[in-house]
């Protein structure tokens, strides 16, 4: 698989203190690379959780909901190859036998172990190559950030990391994330997972509304083609070991800057997802403003952020704003034809529903020749805005996805 | 343009009492063919219409659903070339003096004359072209039913035509129908504009009636790309001249079967616009049933019909059926992964939310090899069901939409 063009590099996540990743040949796939990846984290580690909003879940989706009521974990076990979806009560089976076969390593509940799954559909995981797996993983050194990031890997054409940090209490937190994925969901292989580890002290609740917020304006807000996997998981763990007194409200000293610094890296990781688009050549950004609400933008945003045709046009450098005209008209909010403006790049192209008066589309066509496209919308109606990220829609996506054959 | 794979030769349309087609060339962009169509209806027709869902319609839509509601008229004129959509008031000036000149010409009201557009966003229709060219052809000989179809096409690779007859009170009564459209929208021309012309005498509520009913289980149930076009409109004339008496009511003698002739011109219509999808090499034919409603089947069934991911899978000839459990998942409505089940060419390959035992893929494959696919999904719920049509996702659609240039 070519490294996409909008690859970035692995950044230098830092040792997160009660977190120790590992990666292991559990051979879901007769290929030659590590595929199982298990994270230890030190007891008194909390977790927070969101989960696809598919209506067929995985069986590791489901696990995971159940577990996140808890609150507790003690590790995370990633399996890459077999996304173990739509697999009936075989696929439930081989979750719990990877829970129970980690637990008891561990001296803890199943309870206490996440597990998450990504690639082909409707085989169910085979129990015995997991467990070989995680024996072997069990045995295996620390491994790097991007070692495992690596391994949580399917379709990804590069590693996916970011990391920030915080002042809590006097007390530097640092938080370092991985993430896979390369559609919402992709051919046989590929679904979005992405993991957060952090060492601030925070009490379960805290960290829900932390992650939740985070998500709503970063991987809810990303889209490569629209469709949704059965498998999308993110999870937040903190281990507490920063030593900072435990933020437990968002009005505690420190909570602004923890959820900024959380809200950061899932941008980042949000970001990556989607310049790692199949088939991408081009990181789109869709400002809409003046809209009836904010979720009222968003969903115009999305609107535009999904059209085959204006992706096809990013994809061919065309400065097509009757597309985005398109994409506003068929989402079904407010929207007044004669109040509307649209933005390339930040080049007003049109105004109050027409093209601008002497509009030369020069300087829109060099924008469009770069890797960062920006398209901005004005409904000029209120105050509601939003932004989401894409990539374009090009040949490579078809050839992905179609010139394949499971 | 090469000729669609999945053309069909344009069907023989007979003459409808009332209703007489012309072409002339207006010369809305420099090419060298007809692309003014103007069909003359004697005194005495009603007509109905349906128009797309956009929130930023053409000034041609907004002209036809206010002449809608007269219900009356005498012709319909149709430029192809130039869509006129977002062009502020110099587009609705020109949608006037088209309306102003025909009814001058007929000796009727402006509303009485029905107007619509396909082409170019953004650029006003020019009013010198269009009367020039309506000029010419108040003085041009009827033509056929096939070049009135031609001319009304932009990116079409292939006219498209439907007829049928029905007994009325005794009396047969024709309808013929052209349509023009290859994707919901495309790319700087292009929209589904539908017209169907019947003999039989009607009131224009009953008209109205029969053509939502019609276009619910038709043009509303095909989708190319996702994408809704500013200017979508089919309409209906009926000059009354076929002699039945005039049908008021669904239970009135005869008016099941104009329903159902109607329906079968529309249905026709619908099924030649996905045929000449962008890139379609495959007609595919999405049924749901077991769903809790059939509004909730049609959401799914659309989800499906919409994923680029199943419509790359059918394109690659890959009976990926992971990909339609997925769109069954984020569509958002009742589903049950253990009770569903998925038929590709009424092959079962799944049920009850596992592969079927022996999955045997050699009859599958055959059936996907074709150019007429069925994809069969049931939800195992209620009685809820729906089916849509839609073409697969190649190469071919990025290159009409990418490689090139406005």
């Amino acid at each position: 698989m070519t490294r996409s063009p909008l690859a970035l590099p692995f950044p230098a996540i830092p040792t997160i203190a009660g977190v120790t990743p590992h990666v292991a040949r559990a051979g879901y796939k007769p290929w030659d690379r590590a595929d199982l990846t298990f994270v230890t984290l030190d007891e008194g580690t909390v977790v927070a959780g969101v989960t696809t909003q598919s209506k067929c879940p995985s069986p590791e989706v489901e696990w995971c909901r159940k577990a996140l009521v808890l609150g507790r974990a003690r590790a995370l076990v990633v399996n890459a190859g077999n996304a173990n979806a739509f697999t009936g009560a075989r696929g439930r089976a081989a979750v719990e036998a990877i829970a129970a076969r980690t637990a008891a390593h561990l001296g803890c509940q199943p309870s206490d172990i996440f597990v998450a799954s990504t690639g082909v559909i409707g085989v169910p995981l085979p129990i015995d190559k997991a467990e070989a797996g995680l024996d072997a993983a069990f045995a295996a050194p620390a491994a790097s950030w991007e070692e495992a990031a690596d391994t949580i890997g399917t379709t990804d054409t590069f590693a996916k990391g970011a990391t920030a940090t915080a002042i809590v209490d006097g007390r530097t937190v640092t938080i370092g994330g991985i993430v896979k994925g390369s559609g919402m969901i992709a051919p046989d292989m590929a679904t979005m997972l992405g993991f957060v580890f952090t060492d601030a002290a925070v009490e379960p609740g805290f960290l829900q509304d932390a992650l939740a917020e985070a998500n709503r304006d970063t991987f809810s807000c990303i889209t490569v083609d629209s469709d949704t996997s059965t498998s999308d998981t993110v999870l937040v763990f903190a281990t507490g070991q920063a030593g900072n007194r435990v933020l437990g409200d968002a009005t505690d000293p420190g909570a602004d800057a923890f959820r900024a610094a959380l809200g950061d890296v899932c941008r980042q990781l949000a970001h990556l997802v989607v310049r790692d688009g199949e088939g991408a050549t081009k990181f789109i950004r869709v400002d809409v403003e003046g809209a009836d609400s904010d979720r009222s933008a968003r969903t115009i945003a999305m609107s535009i952020a999904n059209s085959p045709l204006v992706k096809t046009a990013i994809a061919g450098e065309d400065a097509n704003w009757g597309r985005v005209v398109m994409a506003v008209g068929k989402a079904g909010e407010p929207a007044e034809r004669d109040l509307l403006s649209i933005r390339f790049g930040g080049i007003e192209v049109a105004r109050e529903g027409l093209v601008v008066e002497g509009y030369d589309e020069a300087p829109v066509a060099a924008h469009l020749k770069g890797q960062e496209i920006e398209i901005g919308v004005n409904l000029g109606l209120h105050e509601g805005r939003a932004t989401v990220w894409t990539c374009d829609l090009t040949h490579g996506y078809i050839s992905i996805n179609a010139d394949y054959r499971s």
